[in-house]
């Protein structure tokens, strides 16, 4: 009797505490997600072999443009290139290389140690979406992304437990002058949340800016010695390097910061229509990117890209979540391996206009794709809308909570003794059930992936609490998150001091707007 | 000037040729799909070889039981299993040795022979949902299912193009009395559509009249020497076979007819809470099974069914569509092809009550699983919604569009000089565009998967035709299809016969609702 009492007292003031501990907000971040499972191979030896071959001779007869940039131009002369105006034919072997010197893999550093991820090998770090102008909400519908918005998109990066990273440009702030809003973005990473974010690329002097002001929150060795940063260097494909792409580069590089080099190809338009054929000019284009990295600092971190949609060719809309994109990111993560580089790919990628059934297929498509083809750094994991064009709140906490399914994938399958269970089959035997006996009690709170949001009610209990839909569950939860939102804790010195360089950089230059 | 004429005629009659093929209804069904991408294979030969050890251990210390099937028992006993009451267990190595009579794949006939499947190998054969109680659609809302509900579902089943079997119960016509309404839904599978079909299993007389009426339709020389129907045996896990699944399976196997041979896991309920538990016991049960299968008759195609599901650990309500759910199914294709059975799953799989975000995300979770997971006959493979409970006409032709996404996946990469395109870069070089080149204008029609349903159409455009969501796209193409169905043509004598055994049946018995 007693020891029952006391297991139902113990069980029991579990009810209340079962209640708190549904209802308390976490602010728990998941530490990064490292694999204990296969990448998915799609392609053979004899495959990646034709297609290195292949871009080997398009570095070497085609060749590719550094433009307006002649200290590119210079490295890739001295290093034994062909330059020919502002072509550059690269001698085979060399890019691979040049390559051989970036690590495979490295740490960036958050201001919360606890917070830093590790960038490569068998881990996946999760970062959410970037760059869309517009933003979406239920309340306020489609309209330009302000500086408001996108503090609202770092609290709710902050508060999404499987989000390991803050970003970048969460969204465009329209409401900050171009020239000036990566400061406020900046700043917004740094105070508003601890996870580690990304640096502007959009000018050289904004890629300096970021580097200093990192200088402030760090410690201007620290950042020296140490990655504190990531950073999206596009590359205007086919085969194209732009000067202010490549001026950011620099920066980031000659400060030992990481640079994503990213092909952006939309299938059939920016690269050839055929899977083969994209991946050799990916392939192409981002050994020459991180050559030309090494160049600038051998060892500098540097992570092999690929942005990868599909034409809808009756209407020439890209299209996102399609197979052909899936196809060419589990050869490119292949092919990533095999220069010893971290790899990054895209999440939540979809072309609906709405947070809907068509935007939950092509995100779950591309998400699932992102973890079996051994991504180790995923943009736009969470948010993404409209072809890129909208970061959608609804969607952000959506695609954030489907990012647990990643985690518990990737965890693989336990096979020791407790994962065998060979004493719960015994004990329940033919005709029994599970839920009671001892292993289901032992292991049930972490035997399953959890939902914070999705509906498992049943029927009735659903109908009751008034047919709610996923779009108006996750209504419910970006208001619950920014509701509950704590600032995390920041020396004043510091946060007065990034304040102070913000506004003398404000106050250095006028407005612009394009 | 002639010459371009010319070509301008050539492509500009296909001006109105492309919009007609557009509108135009297509009827074509996709062959199944034959991989040409490998399986993702979760477990390593240390964890296979313990799984299967520990399945070899609980069959001969555990056992299964049959109940209620004195000649079950008795074919076990001569066998050499070990009865105690309606307890069976079986020898180490017995269950594997009688499995293996089974073949590794066989054709399921179908009354137009270019619609025929062959289950097993690299194949990949979509069935839809099988099973619901209740339909769903935007007009009638949430509803007992009817005949004529069967029916519609039947005639989509026909009209998808990446449906290559029109499945069993596609939904419960509650409207005919139990002990009939199998009748009826024959009729309704072999007269509205020529894809092949699933018989009876409800009773051992319904499965006798499945065979029968197949008689009727091949003729019964023609049904004894081939395979014509699949029917699905679940196993009352854990480790339960009971008489009436165990009377159909019989029937089938007496006929040479195939049976899939299905565990129905609620994880944490049926089985143990862990992956490599429930594994263990899968193995155990499907070994068990297929091995009674060859008893009854040695060669009898027979497949190795996994339904999995997980279990809310606060509601107990079963979840879809998640992370474990997908391990275990991925561990169970490996056991599979290591017993060279034909492996099943389920598809669409969810448990949210509308289709909406959330049936979406589980679903396209289920559905790349399952292609991975080198699946063979994929069951519920679209319009399953709620747990099962309910078939949903909308998201029946939802998941069958995006089962094109799997058709286009499994190609995997064509590496041929066509798909290699080098001419295409060398063509288009660092800058250009590749619309116009003619590696694209020679590949684009192929090259990319398209959707009959989602919207890829700019912001302005959409909200133009009325912000339409996939949800309101698959109302118009739900009634699209049903408006421009055409009956396939069957000889009338056989339509005559058909209709006159199920007449004669339901006259030689009284209705029963339960």
């Amino acid at each position: 009797m007693a020891e029952a009492s006391a297991r139902k007292r113990g069980r029991g003031g579990g009810g209340a505490a079962r209640r708190a501990e549904r209802t308390a907000v976490s602010i728990e971040t998941a530490k990064y997600i490292e694999r204990n499972i296969p990448n998915f191979e799609i392609l053979n030896d004899e495959a990646l072999e034709i297609i290195e071959t292949n871009a080997e001779t398009i570095l070497e007869e085609v060749g590719v443009n550094f433009v307006d940039n002649p200290a590119a131009l210079k490295r890739w002369r001295d290093a034994g290139a062909d330059i020919d105006g502002e072509r550059v034919r690269i001698p085979r072997g060399l890019a691979r290389k040049l390559c051989s010197t970036a690590p495979s893999e490295f740490t960036q550093h958050a201001r919360n140690p606890e917070r830093s991820v590790v960038i490569g090998g068998k881990n996946l770090v999760l970062a959410p979406v970037y760059g869309p102008p517009f933003v979406r909400d239920a309340a306020g519908g489609r309209r330009y992304a302000t500086m408001d918005d996108f503090n609202k998109f770092v609290k709710l990066a902050y508060m999404s437990k499987w989000l390991h990273h803050s970003g970048g440009t969460v969204c465009e702030p329209t409401d900050i002058p171009v020239n000036k809003r990566h400061l406020d973005m900046l700043l917004s990473h740094m105070t508003l949340s601890d996870k580690p974010f990304m640096g502007s690329v959009t000018d050289p002097s904004r890629a300096q800016d970021s580097v200093d002001m990192c200088g402030i929150l760090f410690g201007e060795e620290f950042v020296q010695q140490n990655t504190v940063m990531t950073s999206l260097t596009n590359i205007n494909s086919p085969l194209t390097f732009d000067d202010v792409m490549m001026g950011s580069l620099e920066v980031y590089a000659e400060n030992n910061q990481a640079c994503i080099i990213s092909p952006f190809i939309v299938g059939g338009a920016m690269a050839p229509v055929s899977v083969a054929g994209t991946l050799t000019q990916v392939l192409a284009e981002v050994m020459a990117g991180v050559a030309y990295n090494q160049l600038v600092r051998p060892g500098a971190p540097a992570i092999f890209g690929a942005f990868v949609s599909s034409i809808d060719m009756g209407s020439g809309a890209p299209t996102f979540g399609t197979p052909e994109a899936s196809l060419v990111t589990y050869g490119a993560g292949q092919l990533a391996r095999r220069l010893n580089l971290p790899f990054r790919s895209s999440g939540s990628f979809c072309g609906s206009k709405l947070p809907d059934a068509q935007a939950a297929y092509e995100t779950a498509n591309s998400l699932n794709m992102g973890l079996m083809a051994g991504v180790n750094f995923m943009l736009h994991s969470c948010g993404w809308l409209e072809g890129g064009l909208v970061a959608d709140f609804e969607k952000f906490v959506m695609d954030a909570d489907q990012l647990g399914v990643l985690h518990h994938l990737a965890k693989g399958v336990q096979i020791d003794e407790n994962g065998q269970a060979m004493d719960a089959i015994r004990e329940v035997g033919p005709g029994g059930h599970y839920l009671g006996c001892a292993h289901t009690q032992a292991n049930f709170k972490s035997a399953f992936w959890k939902s914070n949001l999705l509906d498992y009610k049943p029927f009735e209990t659903w109908a009751d609490e008034g047919e709610r839909d996923t779009y108006k569950l996750a209504t419910n939860r970006v208001e619950f998150l920014l509701n509950n939102y704590q600032q995390p804790a920041l020396d004043p010195a510091v946060a007065e001091a990034l304040s102070a360089y913000v506004a003398e950089k404000k106050a250095s230059m006028p407005d612009a707007f394009t």
